[in-house]
């Protein structure tokens, strides 16, 4: 199985942990083990707000605090790498034709951020969909979709599947507004829909949830299978 | 007035036409003469749907088709920069840094694509927050932007003045679905909304309008007036 | 036995078509599985002619044109890439390191222009001495070398053999004045003479050709034995 | 006058604050003002020293480890460039070449680390003698070159005035050791003593006292003039 | 006037002298005194052979020697880049479009070698027709075009004056065979016709002679005027 | 058996010969027959001294001699490439990660300089550091570390084995003052001492020095074995 695993900055990195991280290198290592061609997209976390809120002061535009963003997730991703213990190439890759490079190599590509105006959910939406992969992991912080922010609302209800259509009708008046935190953003929601893409979205704060959902398809998060998309990964016994 | 232009790749180049491709050069430069300091993003029109058509039909997924959209682009890009004669640099700007550095040394920068998963209207509106333009005009087939498309459904009403919310709740439905087919992109929007970027939406199949448009703010388009945008760009004298 | 082969743009894409792309990327496809180690370089065809046309009328100059030329090749290579389905590397070769490397990985290399002022034609010769390939093939839209043009001169005679020398000897005079068109441009017929490569000039129009004279020697095109190369390849037995 | 200035981790960035980082982009402006052509290389204080420490413990060697510091310097560039709006290029100099163009062109080159192995301290020496500068400024937290560490050992005599040569002798042990911590590293050092530079070591926390010293050669710190570095900079009265 | 000056390796760097190097440098400074727009290619001379023989002793392909001999020509560049002093950007131009750049910023491109398979001849032949040139100067060891080598052939006559066309077919057998030595290369000739290019070709051992050359129109070489090109650079009272 | 191999300027091209680069090429392959991981460095030598001598008398400072340096580090780097005969990558590499990468997949790194401030000893050190090596050998022109220059001082005595911290205490002075020539840089000691890299510096003239001091520890020069360098590299039966 081909999965690509979208590590958020919230998850990997709220603050550096180097054993958070070997935590998550260790669930990749495992699911290489098992057999797994694995690619990984990791988030800015507390570092990137940290520049972000100092460089916004200074007077940055959205382009430029985008820019601040990249570079962190990059070296947010080169400790991922280190981790890695040489499973994946030294170096972060910048665009999707060298993760896929990686990938034929049998490396295991780690990406950040590559553009700005794009997160890193649109980046491992993009990436899964150059690859073809045959499943997509959001490893969050929230365990899944929800109807409302479930931080603050104790309303908010889970979504257990959706479609790619119903994925993107959720999300875009989700993320406008005030407190709203979508778990994954829209771009990346369409993204998924175009390419079709079986995608999980899951609370990723224990690295074994992550090999768990992607060896058997079981997590408690959202399943969303897009129209089209027609079948589980290869290997879910479900 | 600083200004960033997307001529879309259906107004640039349905097919290759150098004296179509002339006149909108010949708006960039009257638009220079008169003081404007403007930066623009081409699309990739008739020539890079052949290629997509093709390269889809031997298989390749939609990042690789969009690779293939941004290398038209690009070309489309050079024909804009031969046109110019000596007005832009010699080659199309590949990230926002280079288009900016370009505009600080009174270049006209010229860019097409830049990544997989972001269309030029995508990268028209990052480009625009980026130099922190006070205009961002989009040149399209179509005047502005409607409640459907007005090719098909004469029912359709234009929208003479929207908010940046409103822009992005109008796209969203519309960029899925058959036929539907909005002016600007969903992620173009999100842009404009966040960058809280004066922005215009018009028939630019005859450069003179963008000229007016840009000069005088007089256009039979849609005005997109984001919410903290408070006034009109400089020499507007309406 | 190591070859490169040239499919020139008015063999792969006089305009664009996905099954006369498949069928030259199914005859590398056997040549590899046969055994070969093969490179390709490929041409501009009818889109580098569009953009060539159309840029000249904007006053861009040879140099210029040339560019677009290439940026054209480097689009149809991606297409073959496509075609080629996982057995190049997943962009073009912009230079001969890159090429070759990729040939020491047992990927197929796919190269289209490299710099102004060079052919694909010299590009395939330059790429077939940096390998030390045994066999350069050019898969024309004309079968072998003429006296004069087949098409408009029906005195026109084919060479059925000729050395490196006589091949420049020929092409010197052919690669100037109104109708002339060589089938092999003058540098890289200098080159083949530099580098004493065994090369044949046949009409590539159909993919099967190129399997049969790549495998066996037999075509019905023209073979340049420059002196010094003293054998034919592996494997023919002729 | 042309000055680099290297303004140290500790002094621009301990933790992030964009306040610290307007000061010293101030004093940068006030520079240019008076007539000077000022370069600068920062340092990559807290946030440099967390990335290494969780990288460390991950099993990276040294030299991925000082990738790790120049990302973050890179980081701390972006950081006072924004501060420094429109004075500089738009990116970090990733080497001299870089820096030494954008000085031709009347921008302040904002460089980082360069290459694992060399200090931010070495990178503007080199910058420095690579631009011919008039003086080569180090800010830092400590106020000068003193014989001892003064925060732990209150016998520390700061040097008021040395030779390159005696610097080299005096960082050579120091750099060695527990607690040392040399004002400037050693390869630096060498590099002041090769291209007899004037250089100034300071206390840089206040961004005025950088001013001063530049301009009126006016500071506390340790001033170090190379043998065969036989005049002050033009400018100062002293 | 706009230049393009080719200096040959046998005339900047036969052996490696720091004085040779700087007549040359204070030719191209005295051109640009004078009002004259100038770019430079140069060659390898002595220490180029000196790789090529090495390496080919160790069986190196005639693409990897030309390698070689790139990279010695850019040493070479830079040399007189050191002896400009601040005329030229800091590092050699790769590509026509970096030297048309520096060009257009009124800098003095330096070019050397730039693909293997093209000679710093006909580098020099694309770069003039790229940038436009009025006139392109060959400084060579040789006096200009003769019917023979005149160095061995007491009979060999001098050419005064050609066009492109003769200059082609005068350089396609001479480019062939044992002692054979064109002042110019083929595929430089072949440029020069294809651009129309007005050219001389000169004895530049004495920088003199071309600043002479160049600013007069008087010299003792070789005129080529391809059909096409009808008039003198301007200036030139002759 | 991983092992960093810096062939000196002086060992491996004092004058341009293939003879004497085949033979360090012989001793590579060796190595790796024998099993071992190898990297190289290699200096600059006689060419480098002879551009860096004309480029400082036309005014060259020291950072633009060091990249004339670095550039014939990287032809002779090409040369080894070419004797190494598909062992190697085509080209060198130029950073760590380049060459890292190389290893990993099983071909020989062959770098040269890196960045101006850096000799290409200082390289070697950080590429064993970067690689993780069991030995690091500088194959120089003296049998190992003396306490004065062998050549002029017949006092000299050769030390047989240093700690890191010995070998900086050592060179910190030698490094300074006229005819003093250490046979490793100060930069790649501090390197050495911060890695604890086990290091031997020999004579490297005759290649099967080399190879024998590698493969069996045995040479004549002088060993550094670094506080917390613990052991033998794996197969030394000493």
């Amino acid at each position: 199985m081909r999965v690509v695993i979208s590590i958020g900055g919230s998850v990997l990195a709220p603050d550096l942990d180097a054993d958070r991280v070997a935590g998550h290198a260790s669930a990749v290592e495992s699911l290489v083990d098992e057999g797994c061609e694995v690619g990984t997209v990791v988030g800015g976390g507390g570092v990137a707000r940290e520049y972000i809120r100092t460089a916004r002061q200074l007077g940055a535009n959205e382009v430029q605090l985008d820019q601040f963003g990249i570079d962190v997730t990059r070296l947010n991703a080169r400790l991922l790498i280190a981790a890695l213990d040489g499973l994946s190439a030294p170096s972060p890759a910048h665009d999707y034709e060298d993760a896929g490079e990686a990938l034929r190599r049998n490396d295991v590509p780690v990406m950040g951020g590559v553009m700005p105006g794009q997160t890193t959910d649109a980046v491992a939406a993009a990436l899964a969909e150059y690859v073809d992969a045959d499943l997509l992991v959001y490893a969050t912080s929230v365990d899944g979709v929800f109807s409302a922010d479930p931080a603050t609302d104790p309303e908010a209800e889970q979504y257990g599947r959706l479609t790619g259509a119903e994925l993107v009708d959720l999300i875009a008046p989700m993320s406008r507004g005030a407190g709203a935190s979508a778990p994954v953003d829209l771009l990346a929601a369409k993204l998924i829909e175009r390419s079709k893409m079986r995608t999980i979205v899951i609370d990723g704060t224990d690295p074994e949830r992550i090999e768990t959902a992607v060896l058997h398809g079981e997590h408690t998060g959202t399943d969303v299978v897009p129209e089209g998309c027609d079948r589980d990964p290869d290997g879910w016994d479900r």
